[in-house]
């Protein structure tokens, strides 16, 4: 940089400094103390020739990323994207209003953020998916940046994220780490030690490169420079800056994190800051251009299971990635270090180079895959049903991303028997069914299984498979299709009393229950409702009224699964509805005595509905 | 150790060994080659005088605490207390049986484990939380011990443990590191390079002792007798072991993980082992007697709120706990460095030492939670409601050690406004409910918030209180009960149509709806579900018959919430349930704006109810 292009530069910052208070001014909250201690870090980054963007296509392939972790500071991604001509000064003081694009947290409602951010300590794994993305798959040379605050390093995700970034050597990610000493309450364990990152840092494996002074725009552009020279390992930029800096009496201030400044306090910003040349504006450097090879997809195989063979759903998972990985020329699968459980080496001894190790770290395995959805993958995210569970605030966050992630959990339920509680899944159909516009699919067979796999890879979203450790028998025929949004009537007559739903391997529960009822005269309809959201409510409602009552059968959780999601489709319905579900603290055990003991055994049901239609003798049309 | 001792030990070692093999054999599955990798290095500890416990009170107040966080070696932890005398060799045959205490994982129903564990990177924070409690409240000196895998060193947060470890200067925890290079599905990402442990842990500022063999007892002695040594940091023993140690065909192999042998490879194992003493036992040392001052619990003050007052739930819970810290002398309260947002500050200025600062690091949080409760306190936990999703597996896991702890939740609902959907809790209320017997209270106003704190206090099994950000109108006189399990009739006339069931802000917006429909002529019932689980289920089957539907109201994604466990609890009866809930991704903007635009608001709850009214109309009576 240029003494000229340094004063201009610092013009630049003065102003974006202006627009940081009047913008969280205007909208009387945010975070501006947050977004002045990045400032010069990021102006440096934009605007001296570093970071390569084509402002005009922001999907560019070859774009450079840049993420706010540190979400908060939306009030300098907002002023750096306005620096950079491509927000209207005004616009700027709609922040945070309903109808703007410029939220408190970014997200991708904004066009230029790449993620949204705002749950701290996420980022960085989504960075590395993108940097995964770019070094190992799409082979291009981009750079991924993320900004990351001092506070968020105490989240274990990011030490996640750091620990795979070293092992895959990531050099085409770089962290920006703006220490500026204060948290939200007050200073941080390590307030300006830059020493004690380094240490931890260096420790980990990466690269780090240290600024004394984060508000100087010649040691940021140093630092910064060195991106280039790094190799073999990710590179971690840890600057010290000052919280509130360019505002005396902000400066390296408690009390006023979050904080808007009033009327009064603006004023004397601005009298301090001075006149700006509003004019002014940086320039960001286009990105070299490449070309990707187009992806041909190629024919999937056929099934070829035959009905009443038994196969565990998590093998058809395992197969079903096989089969579509040349159809889907984008999909890849990450897998917590139990592929060999989930069934996700499959995929990887077929195809290793769209397999990856995530080793037992979910936080950071949900990030990373959110970081390649974004970048036009299509993920597939596995491990234990009940581990999933540790990646919540992810997968929640993932939705405002707006990215397609399908998570497949395994050994669902009280049927995985022995190992106990600590490895059953028993609230993740809950836990996904919250998320707005999620799709949760829980298979019976192998053949239902291979054909949900291939419409979540279509489907947009959080989606999510379960699959079930033991071996079931298939049911359906290898031509049968399975519509997201769907259900099947699996035995039926003019004469059911009551109709029994279930999926998965309750399913077969409900199927032998029927047999048993049959033999007593007792008629009922079988649903599997393979699809738990978006559920089959026409389906369900008509069959209802057809008949008297609805029984649901789950291995879950009583709360928030199937039994809830039927209660809730039926609920302006006068057709009662029963739950039988999974009531108490389970333990090891014999799977089938696991099912009698919760009370979603074939016999349970079938003790259950004959005393409901018992009951209901004589209402029942 | 003499060296007579130690040919003894070895001796107890080789019954252990065969102990591990027959129990896991007997039950057909468990992990018998994870549990011999780490068998000298628990023998070592519990046999050689530095384990001091009383076997005869695993509650005494100063026995030694261990946890296996590596959870799946169970059958050594319960080889090591049948080789203490406490199991007898038959009932390790009943491993996994579902009549036995003996799990696949332990759980708390084996009264010498210290806490459930399976999901891993967990035990390290329950371990931090129980060396806290020691070193900090109660102020007696054993120590804890936490039995750590390789593979679950990649989770996230074992880092955040290890700095909170360090931050406290925990130099009564020692973490024991089973370094037998191989996990679930092949190598670990650092196999047996023990420096890579050490250079993570020094740079967290841990103590760390290598030990180079970790199946030579004189070695594994040394380095725990360090711990005696080390001053104000926490210990890490590092230890080089070989998975499936002393069976040579299982000796550092891959495939062998959660297999236990078939009959064949148990004869031969076991004619490798050769003829064992079964009689050889070893002793734990007992524990210095301490006598802890009992706590006198003085009366709390009175709450002086005035009806019609404005006062955010989150300042009633800082103020409940204030007030409530003479009455409960076990109250203690953790925050995730959002206090002065909680409001947890109110204890911490109050009563700093009952306050611990656990920084932005959830998962950990929970965990030292759970370490506490099972230490005989009355742990608060605190952070916004969203970002608790980032500690489901910790407190999905706190129900298996049947601990109780109370989580309260603040910022929850749309109604935070301009942060936006990163910081809005929406899915909180259907995690929480999810777990077996635990309780989900959600108050909306300041009296009812004081209530609930000291209810919860006293409550077992998991509890969450769900606060609100904005102030809300004192609407209950000061003496009002709030059994846990029930609700408040608030709106009521003879003539009501239909009920509105609302809880927190919404009940503001069903207040103000009343207001309007009555203007109208349009009657209804309003109920305060300030309990959601339990929920008064006889008080909503008396008032959904006596008048025509129910409308459930809540500031929360449609699924899982308030709404189902409404709808859930009304299946079984022909009236109709309506849920007004948020169900789409929701934005930054003003909380009123929000509010409507989720369709949650007084005026959409107006429009609907009195739609509904009219369709109704000819069937009411």
């Amino acid at each position: 940089m240029t003494q000229d292009e340094r004063q201009q530069l610092e013009e630049v910052c003065r102003l974006m400094r202006v627009w940081i208070l009047e913008s969280s001014h205007a909208a009387g909250s945010g975070h501006p103390t947050s977004s002045l201690s990045a400032l010069e870090l990021m102006a440096g980054l934009f605007f001296t020739g570093q970071l390569h963007y084509d402002a005009s296509d922001p999907g560019y392939v070859n774009n450079d990323r840049v993420i706010f972790s540190k979400g908060h500071a939306s009030p300098l991604l907002y002023a750096l994207w306005a620096a950079a001509g491509e927000i209207a000064e005004d616009d700027l003081l709609t922040y945070r209003d309903y109808d703007s694009s410029l939220e408190g947290h970014a997200t991708k409602r904004f066009e230029f953020a790449e993620a949204a951010t705002g749950s701290l300590g996420q980022g960085l794994s989504i960075g590395v998916g993108m940097a995964l993305s770019a070094k190992q798959i799409d082979r291009v040379p981009y750079r991924t940046y993320v900004l990351l605050g001092d506070s968020e390093m105490t989240e274990g995700s990011q030490w996640e994220a750091i620990q795979i970034a070293a092992h895959y050597e990531l050099d085409n990610l770089v962290g920006m780490l703006d220490v500026n000493r204060l948290g939200q309450r007050g200073p941080t364990q390590f307030g300006h030690d830059l020493s004690a990152y380094q240490q931890r840092l260096e420790a980990f494996g990466w690269h780090v490169e240290i600024v004394e002074d984060g508000h100087d725009l010649d040691q940021v552009e140093t630092a910064l420079a060195f991106a280039q020279k790094v190799s073999g390992k990710p590179m971690m930029i840890i600057a010290k800056t000052i919280k509130g800096h360019g505002v005396s009496f902000l400066e390296d201030e408690e009390g006023f994190h979050g904080k808007a400044l009033d009327d009064d306090q603006l004023k004397r910003a601005l009298d301090e800051i001075g006149e700006v040349d509003r004019s002014v504006r940086g320039r960001i450097a286009p990105p070299k251009r490449v070309e990707l090879p187009p992806l041909k997809p190629l024919p999937a195989g056929p099934l070829e299971y035959a009905v009443g063979d038994s196969h565990a759903t998590r093998d058809g998972y395992g197969s079903a990635l096989k089969r579509l990985a040349p159809v889907l020329p984008h999909l890849v699968a990450l897998d917590g270090e139990v592929s060999n459980s989930t069934r996700a080496d499959v995929l990887r001894d077929a195809y290793p180079e769209r397999f990856f190790e995530m080793f037992i770290a979910e936080q950071n395995m949900a990030g990373v895959a959110l970081g390649m959805a974004l970048r036009g993958k299509t993920p597939f995210v596995s491990t234990f049903a009940a581990f999933l569970t540790r990646a919540f605030d992810q997968i929640r966050m993932s939705v405002h991303s707006g990215a397609g992630i399908n998570f497949v959990g395994s050994h669902a339920g009280v049927s995985i028997g022995q190992d106990g509680p600590s490895q059953m899944g028993l609230e993740d159909l809950a836990m996904f069914r919250t998320l707005p516009g999620s799709t949760v699919l829980y298979p019976c067979d192998a053949v239902s299984t291979e054909r949900l796999v291939e419409a979540m890879a279509h489907e947009p979203g959080a989606c999510y498979l379960r699959t079930t450790r033991g071996k079931t028998p298939v049911i359906y025929g290898n031509d049968e299709e399975f519509p997201i949004g769907g259900c099947k009537v699996l035995r039926h007559s003019d004469r059911d009393v009551g109709v029994v739903v279930a999926a998965g391997v309750t399913l077969h529960e409900a199927l032998a229950a029927y047999d048993k009822l049959h033999e007593w005269d007792i008629p009922i309809r079988v649903i599997d409702l393979y699809s738990v959201k978006p559920l089959d409510a026409e389906t369900l409602h008509r069959v209802a009224e057809a008949t008297g009552f609805v029984v649901t059968v789950e291995d879950h959780y009583l709360a928030g699964g199937l039994g809830e999601a039927v209660a809730s489709a039926l609920a302006d319905r006068p057709v009662p509805v029963f739950q039988m579900a999974v009531d108490q603290r389970p333990r090891s055990g014999e799977p089938a005595r696991l099912r009698k003991a919760e009370g979603i055994s074939a016999d349970a049901i079938v003790g259950f509905v004959s005393n409901v239609a018992n009951s209901m003798q004589p209402t029942l049309h």
